[in-house]
């Protein structure tokens, strides 16, 4: 995937993967970049995660971030915040960077084991020796943890500017690899302000209404980064996040662990777009719902259950239930002919519409179905 | 299982469930029940729930509770309304009782189906030419839906005044059957005012601490009735009745679907009550914690990120995991014997201790593991 202008980019080998595949990647730019994150709401923050946010509530523009996969650097104490530091000034170093904070980090992979710092030390200036700014190939393969596929989407706008967006994640929270991170890169101009409150509500209407199993984990973080090279339409810029953003966090649904279906959840009818998006999460996250779609058993019982324990219903006057095209539920239970729509559900996607009947607020949620599989990667893993 | 004093009790087969097992239970007394109840939060509710609340609102004293198992009605809208009020009305005209206020209602089973009004019209006569005085069996099993075994706590008091629990509910929500019961019986003379502040507290650490899959249903309640015939000590009834509801907690925790394993989850340290009850709540639904306990991983980075998760923790200093009676985190991680705590693991209880070291609060919750069986229980359901 083609990288959008003033970023250069590279992936390498460092060897803190067993499995010799890439595991360190680095993105960087000549000029300040602007940026956005979101990240965790854990409480337990990984220290790439609590020191990105202390860069991040400033204004501060960066130039960098370099990234590794096979280690989280969690709950590793005091030794584990100044190997954080560390890791960002050998990339520093490497890219003649004077100033270490304009360097982000981030870790993903096992908890509670130390960086392995002299790989780091080895493979940051490889990664740096390795920029271009052609692709980012193997910056999206250098990131990846027990992903079975690439996650990209890419967008041109109006005038040429481009948004790519590259993900990791086979889980919400993945088994000690805990982690989603999500990169999305675009050569637009754009203002640091204006591009905060864009993000957050991006990231509010698409990558936080992707579950796996319900859980955050302790290093999640979505960022922007805009290289400022080409004009774009405000209204036009928010599309394409959305849709980047969107891409990003079906394809992180679908590699969901043991996944054979995505689960899409689209709520309308909200009494605010908050409640819509809680009984979307809601709906999404259900094992029973998982379990029922994984079935292909037409369930809307535990969808309605679903929908009530998130607090978004107070009575089913005018609720109504449609799965994959198909009305199950209205306002009371109706007949349907249930194995047109088991049949209907044998699909790779597997979508539930919900109208509230309380308002105009809309949402979508995205998920996977719950499968013996889920259980046997997460018994096994470490095993 | 013996009843207290002042107590009837019958359970009937009324041909509600197709196995022809029983399915209508009977619960009354010849004077005036003192009780409190507590029912769940999920806002789509049962017309039973709604209905037994308006009651519970006023410190109207109650006479009999009639129970089904096999059907919810639940969504079933103003039929569902009128068929649960003639359910009362059914039990009050046999048992001759002049005001339907004084019966409560309980329905389990599959939701959007109606009530079966003409087996309840034939069922509860012989019920309550079923009562007896001597023992709780037939309503135990009456209540039952797919259940693998009966749960009954009983316990004697000081002075010989008894208290008995009752439970059904085999996943906090169970597929279409959604539904835990609790029934607490106790011949205890005590005020409604005190009877119903203690049952919220004591329900507060023990039933709403269980955990199968994290969602509540639409049907759940917990009731306790107290018949008024022998002096009590206070202390004495509150730990009769934390005990009771503890023994069931862990039976229906220990009888979740798919289960092999009971979890226990203890915290201590917690700032305050809420905040340690959520954090051994999220530990004991983290589909990640469940399912690395059924694998026997003595996976600490997963009970940490689900404490992290609950917001009862900013960070690790000082806190404390025990899997099994073993030290596996102190702070940071630390080496210990795997092999050993795995070998540990094997039983059929997993106790996993977390101590916050940020107050004096304590709190258990009790889940189960998360099997394949699970999967397949809830995808094979309907078909």
């Amino acid at each position: 995937m083609k990288l959008p202008l003033g970023f250069r980019s590279a992936g390498v080998a460092a060897g803190i993967k067993a499995s010799g595949k890439l595991d360190l990647g680095l993105l960087t730019s000549d000029e300040p970049l602007v940026w956005a994150m979101t990240s965790t709401e854990n409480l337990l923050k990984a220290p790439c995660v609590t020191r990105n946010r202390a860069r991040h509530a400033g204004d501060h523009p960066v130039r960098a971030l370099v990234v590794n996969a096979g280690n989280a650097n969690c709950a590793n104490g005091e030794t584990g915040v100044w190997n954080n530091e560390d890791f960002a000034g050998l990339a520093a170093a490497a890219l003649g960077l004077p100033r270490v904070q304009e360097v982000l980090t981030a870790s993903t992979g096992v908890i509670g084991k130390p960086l392995p710092m002299a790989e780091l030390r080895a493979g940051v200036p490889l990664a740096v020796a390795a920029l271009q700014s052609e692709h980012a190939d193997d910056f999206a393969g250098a990131i990846l943890t027990t992903d079975l596929v690439r996650k990209q989407v890419e967008l041109t706008l109006p005038g040429g500017a481009r948004v790519i967006g590259i993900a990791k994640g086979s889980g919400m929270i993945h088994p000690n690899m805990a982690t989603m991170f999500a990169f999305v890169l675009t050569d637009a101009i754009v203002e640091q302000r204006s591009l905060r409150r864009l993000w957050r509500e991006v990231v509010a209407r698409t990558l936080n209404q992707v579950t796996v199993d319900g859980d955050t984990s302790t290093n999640d973080m979505a960022f922007v980064f805009a290289s400022q090279r080409l004009r774009v339409d405000d209204g036009d810029l928010r599309y394409a996040l959305d849709t980047v953003a969107e891409g990003l966090s079906r394809q992180v649904a679908a590699d969901g662990e043991g996944a054979t279906t995505l689960i899409t959840v689209s709520v309308s009818g909200g009494r605010n777009p908050d409640e819509a998006r809680r009984a979307a999460r809601s709906v999404a996250c259900s094992n029973l719902v998982k379990a029922a779609v994984h079935g292909r058993d037409p369930n809307w019982g535990r969808i309605l259950s679903a929908v009530g324990t998130s607090g978004a219903i107070a009575d089913l006057d005018g609720v109504t239930v449609r799965l994959q095209g198909f009305d199950v539920f209205r306002g009371t239970s109706r007949a349907f002919d249930e194995p047109a729509v088991a049949a209907a559900m044998h699909a790779p996607e597997v979508l539930i519409e919900i109208d509230l009947a309380a308002g105009e607020a809309e949402a979508s949620a995205w998920g996977c179905d719950l499968t013996a599989d889920y259980v046997r990667i997460n018994a096994e893993y470490r095993t």
